[in-house]
């Protein structure tokens, strides 16, 4: 609905890919029905997955021993996290649902949109003890991972040996997002794009655009080891 | 014993860790033995964790749309992936037993260690079609994940929120080491060493030391759905 707020955070290295493709069609999709959409292209960022010392500005807390979380921690409350991060945070904070689109690489996200989470939900900013799960400090905000395969959808069957796709969800979903107190959507999921036909491919575009006409009225997913392991 | 060859894939900032400090463990005890080791310390190389074009030297099979997982395969068959890589691929290739040292980051690996994943374990040197799971092409090699949690024991139970420890291996020891044929041993997992006494840490390095000295004659453990979900 118009004045919602949504963060696409995008992992693909190619704009013409079937990932660029879906980004386009949610950022098209969501812009005529008045939202204002945020993107953050990891790879057109060159964005920086590691997390090191320079993602705090002057001086350290404990600079005899350095400590990723505790720095960052007390970097975030000070202002003086390095300026990507603050960019990030910025965008996050406006955004009433965050999207992640991105490639399936080895059961999880691409390293690049892993170094997004590590650095960009500090605690103090997206947690803070006791402030986690259902009190984590993103309440309020929406998430849904967005994501293709390379293999087919019988293949993520609890039958078959990859195990059911719900499996790999757990860590994305539950264990970060769930964990900073974001709602989680059901995900979208594109099974091998890259092995089906062009009209194939068409076909699941136009159902993503279909599915965010109706996204706002979705209900969350209940995110508990029920809905993955079950 | 004497001969056998491993590599350390070690993931954290600061060499005075504990992290650190189990690295340099099993690097002292493994040559006890007389095994030569091979550590990757990927914050100190600045390991590149993000999968681009530059991991191809010269041109491309399909500039006209870049497909990652195809060029790099495409690479490694004419040998032509950078020289980052060909290191990587040198250390695996030699060991006997990959040891992935890391604190737990999101429910996961660190986003460096996951870019070594995504970018190392490339399809011609670790998988191909239908050379995946048992038959993957590092079969007979052995693969254990030892790394560090923030939370204790108790909060990593199916009963608890956080869910059994177990459900985050998923995708890191079957997605990935098993998807390469890689036989998996037992985690090592140090339990919230941050929350503990001096000395508890202490027993905790001692223990891991204790392991290795049997390590080789482990069995692997049953990489399926049941050991993960039951």
């Amino acid at each position: 609905p118009p004045g919602r707020k949504v963060l696409i955070v995008y992992a693909h290295q190619e704009p013409k890919s079937f990932n660029g493709s879906l980004k386009n069609v949610a950022v098209e999709e969501l812009s005529k029905q008045g939202c204002s959409v945020m993107v953050s292209d990891l790879y057109a960022m060159q964005f920086e997955p590691r997390a090191t010392r320079s993602d705090i500005v002057g001086c350290l807390h404990n600079p005899e021993q350095f400590n990723y979380s505790v720095e960052t921690w007390e970097a975030y409350k000070r202002g003086s996290l390095s300026s990507d991060l603050v960019e990030e945070h910025k965008k996050v904070q406006e955004a009433d649902l965050l999207i992640f689109q991105f490639p399936l690489y080895w059961f999880s996200m691409p390293a690049i949109m892993k170094g997004w989470m590590d650095r960009v939900l500090v605690q103090g900013f997206a947690h803070e003890f006791p402030n986690c799960y259902d009190s984590g400090l993103l309440k309020n905000k929406l998430g849904l991972f967005s994501f293709t395969t390379g293999g087919s959808k019988e293949m993520y069957t609890k039958e078959s040996i990859n195990g059911d796709i719900r499996y790999l969800l757990w860590p994305m979903q539950h264990g970060i997002m769930h964990f900073c107190g974001v709602k989680v959507l059901a995900p979208h999921i594109c099974f091998a794009p890259e092995h089906v036909s062009e009209e194939k491919r068409k076909e699941m575009l136009t159902a993503w655009a279909q599915r965010l006409k109706t996204l706002w009225k979705e209900e969350p997913i209940n995110c508990s080891s029920e809905w993955y392991f079950k």
